[in-house]
């Protein structure tokens, strides 16, 4: 079983107030980068396709995505920057926030064909991207269409994230470059955002409503499978999560009530949650895929890196502690 | 808009257990202090007079409210110590607590005369001060009455937070203290500390009680406008504010259940936002007090450095990060 | 008033994600060493009895007794290892875990003959140990039985607290070891785990149940006194607290909601309550006991070393900052 | 006394090694806005023009100019990124290394007409600027040439530090700009990296050859006054400063020995105690200056701020504990 | 073998920039506490008399004391200030510097009749105190006089470490009050700063003048034992060290090269280790006094707690990592 | 080119004085580790055969080789204790300490046959082994054996450090081991602690002292080639380190003033530079060698990561920030 994912990493610098700030911790991420580690944490394998710059920090994200057990072959390292974020965790009634340093990256500048990627295909059962990659710039949209129908050509199934940013490009834009890419797709995962980008409302944890969005778009762009993660956010350290997974019938998760550790990379794991899931033919794969995203909030960093045991314990709801 | 405002800076020490403390996070605040670095942030002109030690961590408060647009053109310099408090933060049924360290400190020693009231005075639309100052001895005191005497005599409204430290000075100083000056006051802000000494009882958020509460105060001394902070508090770490305001009729805010970053200057933040709002003719006062004083639980240090817009955000109730 | 306690002393190592640690929290803690702190803390003069390395890590785990008043005269030193065990906290979903590191430690070492038990004995009132030093091997097992024998001998009543740790030892020894140990004790604590092993099911909070419980286990094994600690595990950061203390006669506490700073030695802090409330004859054994422990859920560390006037000042439920 | 300096800002984000970092410290610095928080703290009135992003991080760089004591009311504010750069500290054989990532910063895009010169520069003895501006980009030069051209015009003498940064520019592009600029300087400030453009050689700490080089440089370009920091790099952990300043006469300090707490803005330190030192008629301005440019290097942080007697202190020499 | 120390015990607050902290690292220490702990890590018996506030930080104080074995049972507790100083580590050619925030202080307001002094000294072979007491005010003195009379009374020696604090009290009256107590004096230590308030010139580390100082004091109070710490303060992180010891004959250490951790507390160590030497008859007292000293500048924190096995390492001079 | 090392990794948890440690902090390392991660860093091929826990600190050791480059396929995982150290980083005259605490681990708990050792030393060019791994007892000792015999059936040269830790075993049965083994080592790396083993004296850094005893060391046991570090320790933080290498002919280098930042895995950096220098035919491999010991000392860690540039670099001698 093999997965591979492209896409930008970032630096992700955190504090709790970025105006007082006097230093950050950093984390490396990026969705797609984050879904290839899940991944690898979870027994597949795992390959990531970026561009890294080729000075120390460049080599810090490559060394991270090595400990973590993803296969960095297929990663550039050449001159240019790194991209960057800022990010402000909230609090109660606070919401967390973003400040995007990513333009001018090494990775959007570089164009498709800098990248092996039918080398980085080949073999592998999914090519998994995300929205946020053809948010980019040309290059990036250029990427994103030319791995899509590679992927196609060669016979590797197509997953995407359909992460929307608005600080990055216009509603507009990006429903245009998604009505191109959706008919590829063979497992398309929205959160409310991306939904809303395709004319659908935020269902928040409502599962009827969130089922007629699912079939709506299924149908609309003949998906296969369409999975969505539902959030209801009670405040920024606390929020309810549940899952529904569409394809020949319709999987539903239970609701997850989380206090929020960290409120990044939710989306990416419950993506790898779901590739796993279904390259091992869970019986749920909307629950495997719901706890995934649950467990990442009560952890640090972008990105989950636990065994499928740790995610079936939470599932199995024992929250005492193991000694 | 300019508001004026008088009181002490101290040094707060924080540490999560002082019996244990090996060390500790330094914040500089003070009743009014806070106040006037919130309206700063908020756009309106803020001149705070005090008196700093002229050693480091006297020039480090002073470059403290320097840092956040405070004009420190009113602050006195000379030797002496700073006042300190050490500051345990509770936890959930645990309160709580400070040990004042703050006698003798240059602020307290010095008279009235010392200071420029009338320079500092001069174009203001309000003088803010606290029941913090009269409770720090006998020269703090005085120069509380020659301010608000000034004030009124050079046409700047008064505005007066009822704080009450039981550590400080005893139930009846303050009230013999607050008698003497509550005619003479345009605003008067109470949280259910200073509801009591005046006799009324903890309204937690119950309106109606605080209305009657506010209408009493109100009529008794014949202060044109009257605020009141409400509480509940659920535990150390989660609280439910709200807000009434009295003047020609009663505005009230709604409950924001909060779970609280840091306790400390909330009751500033509200009195921020509170003339904030009504030098800006904000529709309800009541509100933007609240939500400010909601905003400042969530945010670590003594005080609060928001823009309005950021208020207004928390207000419309979107929890969900901004990216 | 005088109480023994006897068990080993461990170095906790604290990270927030093992896996990921660069660096850890270090706390001294043990199970009966927390029972010694925390009455120390309350004014009952304590004796704990272990062995620790002549090394410095050992200095710093005698040093730490000594620092709260625990009288450390009966501490062997010598040659070996000290127990360790590396603690990753949990976080809503996701619960706290312990890995162990404690084999082949000092204390595990030595014989029952290497310890004065009867000069530490000398005078006491009671005797406390647990469930966890018989689960440390043969000669921990036997110096359980001496101490417990040599108790019974002297006059000094025997506490024993029903602490099951399954990654020690088999539920079957346990309750062998338990049914040879229980006709001995006076007051026995158990929690769902001990329940478990004695055969009796997790109540919860439900204090019907937990009767019951104390009852049968009371009249089975002739015990003159039985405290449950009660748990609803709502989730790694939220518990519900209560306990149930059967003597002549039943009493409970009422539940205490806590916000959980550090789940580790809540027992502990529970025994201590109860020992103190016995010792100065409180009202409501049960009461103080549980509220002992809720605070130390409070607290970060493995013990909880406050005053009798703050435990009641949380029995009191005031959470409102004190300044 | 008022000096006003132009440049850009940029937030300095240090580990001890930039591979292995988990987060950074943070410090706002910029060769310019260095000097201009040295002179304020030596009680010159500064004036920093620069432009800075309108989010938290620019508005943090905003408010670190203020605490500081320095006029911000030339700064522009405007959508855009702010320049960092990332530091790894040397240490005895392993020399320091920066990761500039400043490229497409606001400042750097931004032409000369967006900033108010005329306001900035009217009243001031001194303008300011070092060659790190112009290598920045084509606006940037331009706004060296403007500001400079401007100075001259409105009678303010300009001083200049001719900082070389061979990552930014090459020797050729530096040394064209340099010989159009240099006629217009009144003072003009060099180390070794500077000299090296001029084609002069490192004259370490040898005052012959310095002198030699000051005077050579003056004549060509008709400076009237030089000035060269001096240094002899033993390790990255210990360097000896001396200053050599050439005008009617010859001044020079004594060699410092100076252990490094932190290497970066040395020469923004000597450029303001000489500023300082000529402002105030100082009678050996180049042992005021090597004696700031020594204090620097103690004081971690991109800038100095401290009074004029402290460093009178560190020339007297005396480094007993003050107590 | 027992010493018995009398003197304030304050809480320093350390930051590498006073003016820029954003906290503190938080030791215990105080002249004759150093002195008490140094000496219980040798395994002298150590009781220490003082007076600490009742609150949290008093009872850290405490602990701190109990924690490495000083006999705590002679400290008062009550209401009032613990002493403070704050303190900026020196590097290089900046020198360290202290703010004293002590006045007012507990210890400071007690009269020496609060004291059990007569039960302190019982059975103790020396007293020991220092300069730095009498300077506290009127109480201090009298208490300082108090226990030297009542020492000499019972037989005690008397052990006077001669510190002078400039910012506590004049040169004058310094040596007017160590006039009056010199005569009773067994065993005078004295730095430079003592040997000036004597009249005394700094000797730096040469022996030659060092023992003419030594012997001219001795001679003109007639005190039996004349020990002088010797130093030349090369950089604040680079000092050297050595000693010399006159009572029947003079013993003289070699010179300690000392690459400085932490400067506070040196002199105490010495006065620690001499005490040791001579209650155990050691061949060189000086020596081990500056093997002490020197120990005590690579430590952190205001005191040394160590075996009498590890200084004989350090005199043994082998640096190798032991492992 | 590819090198096989095999050893065991533990964690080192360090802190500044041991006795007072309230945390630690964490760096993995190993000597044979260490090798292997710096030949990675080289670019050579590193493989590490060694046996690590499978709970999360094992997996946390496994993921630091994968983070460096190291292939962990011959990596075994079980139940089992990692082995630990405990260091103190000595200052100035106070020199480093550790504590070990790796008994019982699971690497020393296996035997040889658990390993794939000829699949490990498949293809390889040098298999590495230290005295280190012989020393934790009878199934280390004879996989030492196993592995040096393979080696040397399968055409692998053997390269072996000589390291010597007299807390592990004593210098009786680490020389009759090494008297077994020393004839099938093709390359000898030994320090003085070694060097005494066998019987040869310190060299400090002379170099003709040096030569003397690698020609009695190589003639006794016929090793084709002997490399020593030599060191002379001024202090705990300041060492001068040299090298010889002798094979056809002797190579020296010259003598590197070191200002330490991390003691701990200088001998490693040494053998990996050695490795990588007579793999690439270096001209001089002692000054290589050399090189890379005193850049490990520089580094915080057990080993050192950094490219051949960068030693080229130290080498060269410029010291001066690179920006």
């Amino acid at each position: 079983m093999t997965v591979v994912t492209v896409g930008e990493i970032l630096m992700r610098l955190s504090h709790t107030a970025l105006r007082r700030a006097d230093g950050f911790v950093a984390h490396f991420g990026g969705a797609e980068a984050n879904v290839a580690i899940a991944l690898a944490g979870l027994g597949v394998q795992a390959r990531h396709v970026t561009a890294l710059p080729d000075h120390d920090l460049g080599q810090a994200a490559f060394d991270a995505l090595r400990r973590y057990g993803v296969d960095p072959s297929f990663i550039l390292r050449g001159a240019g920057r790194l991209g960057l974020y800022f990010y402000e965790r909230g609090a109660s009634l606070r919401p967390g926030k973003v400040i995007y340093d990513r333009a001018g990256s090494l990775f959007s500048l570089l164009p498709p064909s800098a990248y092996d990627l039918r080398g980085a295909l080949a073999g592998a059962d999914y090519l998994h991207m995300t929205g946020i990659t053809p948010a980019l710039g040309e290059n990036a949209r250029k990427l994103t269409l030319d791995a899509v129908r590679l992927a196609k050509e060669m016979g590797v199934k197509v997953s995407f994230d359909l992460n929307f940013r608005s600080s990055l490009w216009t509603e507009e834009d990006a429903f245009a470059f998604f009505e191109a890419i959706l008919p590829s797709v063979d497992l398309l995962t929205a959160s409310s955002d991306g939904l809303a980008v395709l004319g659908q409302e935020n269902a928040g944890t409502d599962l009827k409503k969130a089922e007629l969005a699912a079939r709506a778009i299924a149908k609309k762009w003949g998906i296969p499978a369409v999975a969505l993660t539902l959030r209801e956010s009670v405040s920024a350290n606390f929020n309810r999560l549940s899952a529904l997974y569409l394809s020949d019938m319709v999987y539903t998760s239970r609701v997850y009530p989380v206090e929020i550790v960290d409120r990044v990379g939710g989306g990416d794991a419950f993506s790898a949650g779901l590739l796993y899931a279904l390259l091992n033919r869970e019986e749920n794969p909307a629950e495997f895929a719901a706890a995934a995203n649950a467990y990442k909030h009560t952890v640090e960093g972008d990105f989950l890196c636990v065994s499928s045991g740790e995610i079936r314990a939470l599932m199995a709801g024992d929250v005492r502690i193991r000694r």
